[in-house]
């Protein structure tokens, strides 16, 4: 079997919460999310994002998690605004629509909204009531194309939806990787968004995402939602334990960094080779474009997605890092790159 | 800490599970359900139940299955039929209806819906287009009031349920006690349902449950709407695993004889003392009736729930063993019940 | 052709609803509710309630107002109590359901919610969040079975759900026999209700009813959920001059005393045979209970729905009367019930 | 009040309806569309588009009747194909996402979807099951923009449809323009599309549209869903008969024409001072492009749209005639343009 790059979550989770599952595994603990370690963890991820007022939920994945959340905020005329390349439009089957609520789509150029899209997306939207009303918009951070919005970014958008009554609300599916490479800070998530995830599938968990929501002014009643769409575990202990453990020293950083060093590594032979990007390295995905023969080479050995065509001889490639990610592997496509 | 008799979700998972989680940890993996674990197991269960034909899903707890189910099974028009106990009317925050679906309830004995029943239903919803349509019948079994479908009362509903075009859907979060008490094998779940589920959660899982459609027929397209709900977990390898480790020996249904020892020795004890009860033990769940100074006296050392006041001086209360058990608490808790 | 007491929805319009659309036929109207006609008749509305915060909207029919009412009233986990009798329950195919709701019902003798029953479900759901949360009172004036709330009643139940942080809403099709013939007026419908519907159809008007939401808290962007429900007709103007006459002078009330005035002569007839009959006559609906014989004899010349079967050799059957029933068709009527 | 050009909804009905509602206004008739006009109407309609199999349902407007049949035909992850220009994308309030369904958008020249486009989608969506599965298109004919689909192109949008088991879907608001101005008949309308419906609002009717399925494989059980989504009036005879006395000769097409006969007017006057048009004139929708002054000049005495900008000095406006447009009015705003 080849080894592969193809994403971040084709291993299980990191050893540290095998063992902390094994350790705390006969302990008998309140259903529902009511265990101590669920407990503990939101105490935990409350102090780093320095926000007491926060109220958090665990689920088990990021399309339940933006399902569930939107279904919570918005009332039925109500709409997201969304980029197209969100993962929401993208690759959740219609998850948003099925509880309800148009998608907004706006081209952008590297999957980040700016202000003037949604400004655009208000503007084109004033006819009512023959038109939706925009009213939440879904960032994701890093995005679907690796790309992060850094600290001013955030605050001018999270500025511009307090001023229009929308919103914000960031999907971090990948917020580690955003936070590793970019110089926004647990704290801003706190301050410049008003609902955002924590996404632990992609960083070290076996499963499980934390929901933040900054004032409780949005999570009235969340518990009943989360019911009721199906996502709240009989056994929530072992996502509290997940996030307890990711959360009591820094290890969801660790792992994020430990992610990224390798994408560097590989980014820095291709670079020396004179190979050219998609997209800009930002996180823990890297879009090089090669030639079919190169794509060839390395398909032998390794799995991976081709991502885009460019022209008749090239294409872009997506290769993904993982704290799971064995250097050696990592060592065997350096040497397959540098015979370029 | 007093021990709890709760319920059989307060530890985490059988130890060969935690086990098997942890030496196939770093393995890589298609996501999405499509891991070697996941088809191996789906293949031992189609095994075990005899029917190559059966389409398998994994899912992560009762409600979701229930709700994703039903939604995928149903138009808008068409409704469900449950006992009025059944755990999709009473524990489940109307995730049914929040998909769309009205549910006929019917006053039931012991929790089982019978033939009459469902006929009663049909009857009182004849004037279409102004009711809606009855089609799809949901049991649970065991039920939540701890009674069990025989062989010849699951037979009599499904071929009913055939001769009127209704689907049978049976609940099976407690599939094992059902198995192990009564004279339904496996084979008769793939024969006399439409489709069932596997309750992985309250028998040895951290979490889990696996959804069997009995014929391709209903199945059409479901993966769609299991990524759509938001129950499409990246890592579906975990549920794969578990069920993989229950289903190749006759683990599942150990974990379940194990729980209902327990629930025998507690019984015959009460038994002894003369004790009556709220309903007949079919299954792991107990439901003595207690006076209040019997159930103060256990209070001391135990949790459980206070099932439901029978006179001014006496009290149903529920006793819930599982695979988790301790055998010296059971034994505690027959010493108090010897002192009564 | 029999003549029918089926229902009071049989004939067309008043023939001055008829002549008002003919007169201003031709005359340009802003389109979707914007037009004179509607703005008018809301105004007419607002005076007669006394309640000149109100906001009114037209639609087409009892299913639809009671389906966006409810859906632009609650969250997703916010259900509804209801008599079991009540349309949404019975009549109206899931409509609630399929907006997402479940429908909370409680047994009545004769069709009325007290607060007795509203209290009784409050305590059954207070397993927060496995349950749904309690949030809108819906009762019907007149009942489906032709009971009437008098002022004291609706006066508590409105105080008991403005305590429990519930809203009342009282479906009016046949709010005009409510009016007529209890000590309920127009302005306690506005002092005693969140929000509550005139119906039309059913008393003079080709379609229609006009819903009132007693105060602008609870209709916050509701033109936006009408139209997205496919009730905003392009030519809002046929509902606001078939009200803007109904309420012009007293024109809908008469009608309902005309309807009220043939079933009191029927009852009259009725009663001086010495029938028995199944429920208190107090609107246009009457229920006398007759043997098989003297349904078969009425039979001949007029049609009307068997009702209930009392006893072997007895039924209640329902006899509705409207403004457009006629005054030689009741005299024959009463002539058969003379010769029983 | 200035005379108004803005739509073809301005007026009441023709004055035949009128008088037709006024004539049978007292005959008794059975609810909810079972009465003799809506049966005639639909034998009329069934022997027009010479389909013995039709399914037909009279329904009180567009959006109304677009989110019902969609919701009928569609399963919860099948997603509807739609020009960017689509009523249900513009204009509806986000109607077909409320009843869970998404919309896939396509950029067209003048409105109108061809194989192509949807190709493209089709293409787009194989990542099954993380994308919604396509699987109705969406066309309005006319459509949106004034434009029309020739028998040639609506046949080979239905084989392609056919080949790739999508269900063809025909919005009709304008349909009477769409069979007066193309060489598309009745007879298409019913061999090449699967269901469509035929617009009253717009041409002629109080209210009303009428829903045709082709054939009754689509048409399973819609009376439940109708009634549902509140649709389904309690005197339907007021469709029926609306639509009866349209087609019981050829009043419908008539209706369109006179409206086609003013466009027309308005048109040439437009051409002979050399006017440019932001679209062709093919239907009862004028698209002139006027500067500023121009525009201001017609607006003392007129109203219609100011459409889309297209430079610093000159905008698209729109005029729509209908069969109440007044001769008289024609003239002047005839007499206006002469003087440009």
């Amino acid at each position: 079997m080849r080894y592969s790059f193809k994403n971040d979550y084709s291993e299980g989770a990191h050893p540290r919460i095998i063992e902390a599952l094994l350790k705390y595994n006969m302990s008998q603990e309140a259903g529902y999310g009511e265990d101590q370690f669920s407990k503990q963890a939101k105490n935990l991820i409350r102090n780093k994002i320095n926000n007491p007022e926060a109220s958090i939920f665990f689920l088990s994945g990021g399309t339940q998690t933006n399902l569930i959340c939107i279904s919570a905020l918005l009332r039925p005329h109500e709409a997201v605004i969304s980029a197209k390349t969100g993962h929401i439009v993208t690759n959740e089957t219609g998850a948003i629509e099925a509880v309800g609520h148009k998608i907004l789509e706006k081209e952008t150029k590297d999957g980040k909204l700016k202000v003037e899209h949604i400004e655009a997306i208000l503007n084109n939207h004033q006819l009512r009531p023959h038109v939706v009303k925009p009213r939440l918009v879904y960032i994701s951070n890093a995005t679907e194309l690796g790309s992060l919005y850094n600290r001013e970014e955030l605050k001018r958008l999270y500025e511009y939806c307090n001023q229009k009554n929308l919103i914000l609300f960031m999907d971090g599916a990948r917020l580690g990787q955003a936070l590793l490479s970019s110089d926004l800070s647990w704290e801003d998530c706190a301050q410049f968004t008003h609902t955002f995830y924590i996404g632990g599938t992609k960083n070290g968990a076996l499963l499980g995402e934390a929901l933040v929501f900054n004032s409780t002014r949005y999570s009235e009643d969340f518990d009943y939602i989360l019911k009721q769409k199906g996502a709240l575990l009989a056994k929530g202990r072992i996502l509290g334990l997940q996030f307890l453990e990711l959360f009591q020293d820094d290890l969801y950083i660790e792992l994020a960094r430990k992610a990224k060093e390798y994408a560097e590594l590989i980014q820095e032979a291709l670079i020396k080779k004179g190979i050219d990007f998609l997209s800009p390295t930002e996180s823990n995905q890297i879009f090089p474009i090669l030639n079919h023969h190169q794509i060839k080479k390395l398909e032998e050995k390794f799995e991976f997605y081709v991502w885009k065509n460019i022209d008749e001889n090239r294409s872009a490639i997506r290769l993904i890092t993982s704290w799971a990610t064995q250097e050696t592997e990592v060592k065997k496509l350096i040497s397959l790159i540098e015979e370029f």
